[in-house]
């Protein structure tokens, strides 16, 4: 990743800053894919630079609704804010699927899908803020909006809800086998890729649930 | 995540800038805790920001050396020159760990360990550029170095290493159970959360391997 034969970046929404000038390998044009790259993600990693050029990078929720992206923070954040102003902005979801072993180290890799987006957040509120923190709350947690308590006045008040447009983005897919340079093909050493996956465990009852509850059927429909 | 109920951050390394002045929730004060965490993970995300103000984020491959982050990335890279320049950065890994279900949408969250590194980075040269990519081979590949051919002189010229200290960070812990307000015990929901957990699947052997090779010793111990 961020390696050498990292895929070309293209998609409809590309520009020259989202299109990576490097070795061409995967191209991935599809719209359907950056959007089941997104769906498939939970968390994002968000950059906001401060105003002496320090960036930072923050692990943040997500949903995607329709062409764009929604998440949210706190209104005590400062880097909540600096997004709010409109600072530009860089979100990332990187879903990692496996390790890759070239017969070279070079070529040695991992196999992921990853979606960048470039832009600017607009603030929501009023219906349009509820309704995305119910999209974010359904992304999370399928099913659980129908049965939580909704945020109050002041919960809400304490949240700052963006979306940020997938007008300029850029898609990577690297997947399968290695792919060694042909000169190392006949090298004595095993090859191939090793898969990584995700899968939810046993839900856990919170310690301080009184009454004899069930886990929700929603809940035991979770898969990853 | 990036929800109001983040954890404060606070380590011996942090600084104003990595001291989140937010609820206080969970303190992690342990150098051992930072590095648990980091040598947990696999990928990283980094931040580099354009002349421009725009921020980009990167996935990663990395490694822990001591009290600093490696990673690499290619010579064309004009991200990668950036942060070979002295940009300012930030390397942020968050491991995910389930998904928390609180009786309130607002407090329902994600269990998560994440570590935030600032700073600049410094460009790895000779010797020190070799043991470099020994260790980030070996982080994500254990066992491989041994086995793998080593990176050509050509090979290595198209790659920038580079090494983060761990002079500035900070560390957040969110798990167990939903922290619900006291007013919310009493309704009736289910709570509590759901752990995720990664495991590596079988090894897949590359179509273009010839002869007859087992996969590894070192890939079979492979674990998450």
């Amino acid at each position: 990743m961020a390696q050498p034969r990292l895929p070309r970046l293209t998609r409809p929404g590309s520009t020259p800053r989202t299109t990576v000038r490097r070795i061409p390998a995967k191209t991935v044009r599809e719209t359907g894919v950056l959007y089941a790259i997104l769906d498939a993600g939970l968390v994002a990693h968000v950059a906001v630079t401060g105003p002496d050029g320090q960036p930072f990078v923050l692990p943040v929720g997500y949903a995607r609704d329709g062409h764009a992206v929604l998440f949210h923070g706190s209104t005590g954040s400062r880097l909540f804010q600096g997004l709010a102003a409109g600072a530009p902005t860089c979100l990332t979801v990187t879903l990692l699927d496996g390790i890759v072993l070239a017969r070279s180290a070079f070529e040695s890799s991992m196999n992921y899908r990853s979606v960048m987006v470039l832009g600017t957040c607009s603030v929501l509120t009023g219906p349009d803020k509820e309704v995305a923190l119910e999209r974010i709350t359904e992304h999370l947690l399928p099913g659980r909006w129908a049965d939580a308590r909704h945020p109050s006045k002041k919960e809400s008040a304490a949240t700052i809800v963006v979306s940020l447009p997938l007008t300029e983005t850029s898609v990577k897919v690297n997947d399968g086998p290695p792919d060694d340079d042909e000169a190392d093909l006949a090298l004595p050493i095993w090859a191939g890729n090793v898969p990584i996956e995700e899968r939810f465990g046993r839900p856990v009852a919170a310690p301080d649930l009184t009454g004899a509850f069930d886990v929700p059927d929603y809940v035991k429909r979770w898969r990853r």
